[in-house]
């Protein structure tokens, strides 16, 4: 199958080689170093500074999510939450469990923040400002530049969720002032599903310092003093950790991080203008480079995502509730070529040749 | 290398060929097929009862140990918690933090539970019983019968970790009045580390529906509700439950659990037996299959774990702490076979001879 979802993505065959590969034993230095590289990594293509740490856990990109929002915060935060889709609620929703004082901004689906927006919540006693950076449900980027003068300005501390656009968007920890970055190992990192990853300024490290964590799975005081020594408290996913130290290393070959965000914009731009052709639109006007939200004019949705996937060995990413049968998303992160965006143009072009898509 | 310890251990071939394919997109009835699979092959190992649920959490066994405390007990409850080593001391800290009151039996490193120990807690209104069945840190396999027939009789809740003996010590949660079962992927189940599993029966399913939990990644109502579906709440580590599928009905194959418990049980036998001949001594008189936690008389278990690594390619497990120096462990799960227990086995001879195991 040729895989454009957002998420579990195609892997590299270097990757995937080590996942057919027995799992080493890992409370050792062989396997530290290899932690120490990832933390190192990470924070490159992260432009964090020196001072910053990395944190990997074993579990889905809400693991971190939740495992951010119990240690940065308390009840003395009051956090603003851009709330425009799916993983939006999913924050309002974290803070609602942990009891972290929140407001949301509530935008409509695929609607961009404003200036105008921002400006209304200035000088409000906001600490803190979640936001993910491209809401995958509608497929937004949010301009993160706003967000970031907005919460340099207010003096806000700023987590960005980067789960889906970390490789494919430019972010910079430090000239973006952001104190906290969430990714995770299978969305542009191009691995197995199984490890989210937390980027964590020194604003965050020393919230976390003074903070008290009711989790013990959760607890990154105890991640961070374990990862001093390149090991984790509990048996980590180390196949996948070892996947994405190949992984890692293959973008820095390929010229860094600056490389890997051009190729996968260059994925985007192409399929973009391909599809102007075809009797699919594009609405959203601030996308990112992972995934492209595409309406169907005259079919259904759900049958062209089942026919690519039945008909032409294609998968591409369906969405849930009442936008499934007008829209779907394809994704341009993983390991995709622009011969890949041929086939899936050909496959269109025979659904219109066939009048199942009109 | 040639990998005896008690995890991440080796795979089987067909195993490890999932783990290099691609992943595949699985938000489909493909995966969902799958998802039912792996609960129904669980529910038939552990002989739970048809009214049972299974869920699959992306995370360590720690993880599925917190998901249990925070879903089936809550301050009203008062737990046991049979604490003779580092995993029982775990249950105690999960315990602690989610406030939930809670005595500790307290044995010394090695030492089996009692039936006089046990009774000196009847009648004292305990709601729930926690125990790491086998103490991998001690290799202690606590006497699960003894422990079942107290619980029985003052009508406790029993919570199992079988993180390390499910597959190579007989459980039967039904005949064994066992409520939660709780295992991981990396044990006996021989895939790469990443999924924790936890059983349910009737009793447990009506504590989780009855409690709230205070944490989104770790709701069990909403695993379950997911699992009707044969799905879960967040990207869970898709390769590795498919890698589980191929392993449970592989065992299925082979005869069933329990002649994969006979077979580990012959590699643990095997192993013990060869040794007597060897400066080794085996201490704890109440070993499960899983492993063996080995004395060294006259040498440093460091050196020798250290030696085995760098000379003979064969990773034995090293222990923590002050105990480290003594003892060493050795694992009998995994893709192991009587072959390899000669070459460990010619290896401790050959450092013998070399006057280095003495």
């Amino acid at each position: 199958m040729l895989n454009f979802t957002v998420g579990p993505v195609m892997s590299s065959e270097a990757v995937r080689k080590i996942g057919g590969e027995q799992t080493p034993y890992f409370r050792n230095d062989e396997f530290s170093k290899i932690m120490f590289e990832n933390e190192e990594l990470m924070k490159e293509f992260l432009f964090a500074s020196d001072d910053s740490r990395v944190v990997f856990i074993t579990g889905s990109g809400t693991a971190a999510m939740e495992a951010t929002v119990m240690n940065v915060f308390n009840e003395e935060d009051k956090v603003l939450i851009v709330n425009g889709g799916g993983f939006g609620q999913r924050f309002v929703d974290l803070c609602n469990i942990h009891n972290i004082p929140n407001d949301e901004i509530k935008l409509d689906f695929g609607q961009d923040i404003t200036q105008e927006i921002l400006d209304s919540y200035n000088d409000k006693g906001y600490t803190g400002f979640l936001v993910n950076i491209c809401e995958t449900s509608s497929c937004v980027y949010y301009n993160l530049d706003l967000i970031s003068n907005f919460c340099s300005k207010n003096n806000i501390f700023l987590v960005v969720d980067a789960i889906s656009s970390f490789l494919a968007n430019p972010l910079n920890m430090v000239e973006q002032n952001i104190d906290v970055v969430i990714t995770g190992s299978q969305k542009a990192l191009a691995c197995p599903p199984g490890i989210s990853v937390i980027a964590l300024g020194q604003n965050a490290l020393k919230r976390i310092e003074s903070n008290s964590c009711n989790s013990l799975y959760f607890d990154l005081k105890n991640m961070l003093r374990n990862g001093e020594r390149g090991q984790t408290p509990f048996t980590p996913a180390v196949t996948i950790l070892l996947q994405i130290n190949q992984r890692l290393k293959e973008i820095k070959e390929q010229g860094g991080v600056n490389s890997e965000i051009e190729r996968i914009s260059n994925l985007a731009n192409d399929f973009r203008n391909r599809i102007q052709k075809l009797p699919l639109e594009i609405k959203c006007t601030c996308l990112g480079n992972s995934v492209t939200g595409v309406y169907c004019i005259n079919s259904s949705a759900i049958v062209i995502v089942d026919a690519l996937k039945k008909e032409y060995g294609i998968w591409v990413n369906p969405n849930g509730g009442e936008i499934g049968n007008k829209m779907f998303r394809v994704g341009h992160i993983g390991n995709l070529t622009i011969e890949d965006n041929d086939k899936l143009i050909e496959a269109f072009q025979d659904l219109e040749k066939r009048g199942i898509l009109k």
